[in-house]
């Protein structure tokens, strides 16, 4: 049975990186598995990605160590069983709001008699090995979003339930909720003493959160006060900045010196 | 008629910033569309793009106005006509080693009498304009890479075959090519000479010429020189850009200062 | 921000015609978005279309002014969400039977507070706009079927739900649910009168209302009462429409007076 | 209007073979369904298959008089509508647990006053006749998975569901569920007389029952006690099957005496 | 061994139809196939269309009894011997100038010792019957493209190709080649003249011959004087067709009598 | 650098087992790549795959240490260039009949000096190492096709074509060519001579030669005969055997002693 790397590191006590992949293809997924992240999210739900390109993309991470995950569209379980017989080492869930959406969620990721998953680990089999059956509810990562004013709200409870492995903000949708101009890196004391509580929740409990961020420095800062996973940014987010960093240089170059296309 | 700018800039005596793409996505190629380079180049030799994709990043780039090339995998007429009714202004062949093959090359691109081209521009019309068939011949731009050592003994032959409308050199083959270490943005002497007497040839005929360069820097330096075309970088360079920019900052981080993954 | 063409032609009082795209086809899309509709809605639910492909055909449409529209599946907030990020300017839900599952619809288009869309316009942003976030809940269309018994009983609550856009009858489904035969271009009395209470309705709150029409002569008579939208056919349709045609001249054809292939 | 040759099958008392297709290939399809089974059931659950792809396969198969089914990832009206207005011949819905349950999964494949399927049977009227509308609700086939404790349990409320066509037993989830050594081809007692209970329950009422079985041998040994459909593995369990056969051979060969890759 | 009935209708001396398919979609092609043509062309040169979808597209065509041929992009062995191995009952191959050329086409359609294609008819045995091979020399339709000057000067040595089937002209391209006003359904007395000459030179031989053609009407002329194939638009005219028609009776409309979005 | 381990058997003198790949599906590609072939071909010549999909096996198989070879339609540097950038380790050529299509074959699989392989191995430096460029052409493993009567006459000047790595039978082609009876696995004397003619003369440079079979049973006495590869059928033989297999046990079953679908 193959190690779940990023349940690892958190065992050890670890903080992990991770990047939203979010272009539907299997060849910037092998790159982002070459870059040097520990884990990479398969992003379903805002990415522009599908559920067969997301095979796919899992299947180029499989040709490195890299943890795969994946969120979902939405708490559904066939879209959540689907991911993960096609090895998918854990799901994040958006919009979790209440403790019965994160048992719903959780029961959706495990076999029974602790949930209600149905069996056909199809591919998970070929990825994580012949034993995975009985492994699995041990190694599959169920990861609840907290981002709404109903979750904060609802935390202690959410945090309860039995099996939820890991909690992840999503701070631009928490902003929203909580009315704070809606941005990643956020220093507004809402969103700071929001996601401080979060925190301090699930650290109380021993479970890991984790919480998107924008830059790597807001990450390291965020990893400084206890949050063990970061995703820093998105692949668009990182062909633009590489893109825009080349033209503005190309841009005091007298040559090109006159309008662009825009 | 739609303009193709590309042409547009050359004839007005402009230098003109391209990069290539190597991602098989219509979702990358209308991020890179929107980035501010003046044209693109589906890379259909060494991206990892076939010819249904290069249609749907064709789509993609006309949702601006950034002029679409395409790159062959090779000089045959096949797939140039494919990617012309497609939609591409303009076709970069690589490997062009003769006044015989540059010949074969413009004709493919080229209407009769001009040329042997085929008629049938279905998504050609719907982008350019339904007059599209009489200006075509005037509108394709045909632009062969000058990238191995018997094009450049025979430059002068290549450069007068007529209706040519640019060069294009591609570095890490003519590198090769000339026996000296394979890079891009070479100040090997060697390969300093060679893209001079390229660059001469090109300029005494009015005829643009165009590199492939692997840093604004050295783009512009070229550009400073009478280089009239410089790509820079690929997509897939920009996204190792970005990633690899985010994971260093990290990895100064005290939270994830233990081995990575690899 | 781009203008939602749809919306400005129903604040400015004008009738809209629409088509249903049911090929999954960015190539098919991109013809039909250069033939002169108004709006063109991928239709996720009757036609042959998934989602990734869905996301090329607004790529395609997005290379014209055409306002782009999508019809989901199903009321379910994972698909209406990611259409929407990947930039249709609206939405069409089918089979809305009571105001609470109306709210939800408009609920899944609208970000915190009017709504519980999640953040993540990745291709949203670079179709209509950088500052798409801050107009897209006065952008979006949310469009809801009235097409079952339930719905027609309840028409007054559907259109009372805040936010709602417009209503959109489909005639097949509501002849059915009637126990009418089920056609198109209906003038049985019974749905004669279902249409007429429906888009009563509709213009006491100054809400818009269109529907599915068989041929472009019914569309033009519905017009003339009043409804604001108008699908003629489908491409489909169309498609067969040329052929038998073509078909019907040849047969008259004395070379081809023999059984064909059926 | 073509016929429903499992439905015929069964109404003549008969048993029938099917294999599902976990493949993602309109190819392998069009092979499987020129092996010999008398239906084939695309596994959009724990087969690694989208919609787009298993519309392909749909394609594929009625290329012979095979009758198509599909099985849903979950009980989503959206999906299963989908895959009908496709063309396929009958749904099998996974995780059927109550009454309720069978109602809204029979009411997704009947159109009113029977159910609420909505209408658009797009390839469903090229592949079954131009008049599938009128026979569709006796030609399609609703047909519930039981495999839980819960539907274990109400196995007679759920049987009693007006219009449920048939039943199927997923081993593999029932073991589970039961607390019995996850496999199939069970003869632990408990899953014996489980299947037994659901069997009798069943043909009491005419309803044919199916299961998936891992072996012809135990297919054959289930058709014997009554069951009418057996499922003979899958796809890639033949093509595995195939490969290990012809590598144990080979391994008994001289030359390749040596260790293998792995 | 299925029947070639287009070699069936022509052996009798009949006239048949046929239609490009220029749409890359199965489903527009199963549409198409469901119309009333003899036969289909899926054209990989012009239309949008590669291989794989090629190969999608002649599995929708082989559910109903229609003939499928394939235009290939270029006389090239490889992509006309995958055609075949796909099931195509024949190739069209543009631009043939020559003897020689036509020589190679024939070539890569026949087995030894009457060519060279090389075995391996993977989908073709699905299609056409296990017994294939032995038959697929007399099966297989090689049809050359007439339409340079180049291919008219030497029309008497082309047709003399031992196992050529059948040609066809392409008049766009036959126009342009004679300096003729590009358009199909010509009436220019040099393309009349050439269009006759061409059909004398086959009649002679019994060779029929083909062509393209804009219209019903043109194509029953066509017939008329011999003609033995006439392909009549693309599906993508009778898609823009049926939209036109049904957009030119709205505008008569009051209701929309306003400017439309172009 | 990572291993070529195809070649490292070769060196060892020892033989290796492969398959072909047929199905265009990165799924079944993975599943077979855990079989325990020593490697694997993707067949773009009689399989059913394109290059795109080509790419995506490849990183299917690049999740296991299995070597993946490619073989290309046909002798054209552009796909060869294109797979190899792709990642394939060593590529299969069909139909090589001379010296000379010898030396262009193996110099498109060569940078130069040795050979015109254009530069940019952008997937094969992921796979095999990013010291990928000073090691290709002693990774790169050329294998030229026998298997026309041509190719048989110079049999010796084709394997002293410098860089030419091993070559590879195709049975059924050459049973043709020599006006055998085609099938795999010969005993016609005219066969047996001439693959022995074949063997030996590759054996006198220390060139391994490989075949295709279609038994174990014959692979393991080619192996002992010294042939150094043999491939074992194909994935979709291996799926039909399965399949066959299963429904032969079936149909003695009592239960289905009835007319199948055919």
């Amino acid at each position: 049975m193959r190690e779940n790397q990023l349940r690892s590191l958190w065992r050890a006590g670890h903080a992990a990186t991770c990047c939203w992949l979010t272009i539907p293809s299997a060849f910037t997924a092998e790159l982002m598995a070459h870059a040097g992240f520990d884990s990479l999210t398969i992003d379903l739900q805002h990415g522009l990605i599908g559920y067969e390109t997301a095979v796919s993309m899992l299947q180029a991470i499989s040709t490195t160590p890299v943890t795969p995950l994946a969120r979902v569209p939405w708490n559904e379980p066939g879209i959540i069983m689907k991911l993960l017989d096609a090895g998918a080492a854990g799901i994040i869930c958006p919009m979790i709001n209440s403790r019965q959406e994160a048992e719903a969620f959780v029961a959706a990721c495990r076999y029974p008699p602790a949930g209600q998953r149905s069996y056909g680990p199809r591919r998970a089999m070929l990825y994580a090995g012949a034993d995975y059956p009985e492994h699995a509810n041990a190694y599959v990562l169920a990861i609840a979003m907290i981002e709404t004013a109903s979750a904060l709200a609802q935390i202690d409870e959410i945090l309860d339930v039995p099996g939820l492995d890991a909690i992840y903000v999503g701070p631009a949708d928490l902003s929203l909720a909580l009315g704070v101009a809606q941005r990643v890196d956020q220093d507004d004391p809402i969103m700071v003493a929001a996601l401080d509580r979060i925190l301090q929740a699930a650290r109380r409990r021993g479970i890991p959160a984790g919480l998107h961020t924008g830059s790597a420095a807001f990450a390291a800062q965020m990893f400084a006060r206890g949050w063990q996973l970061a995703t820093v940014q998105t692949d668009a987010a990182f062909l633009e900045f590489g893109a825009q960093t080349a033209l503005s240089q190309l841009r005091g170059s007298a040559a090109v010196q006159r309008s662009g296309p825009y």
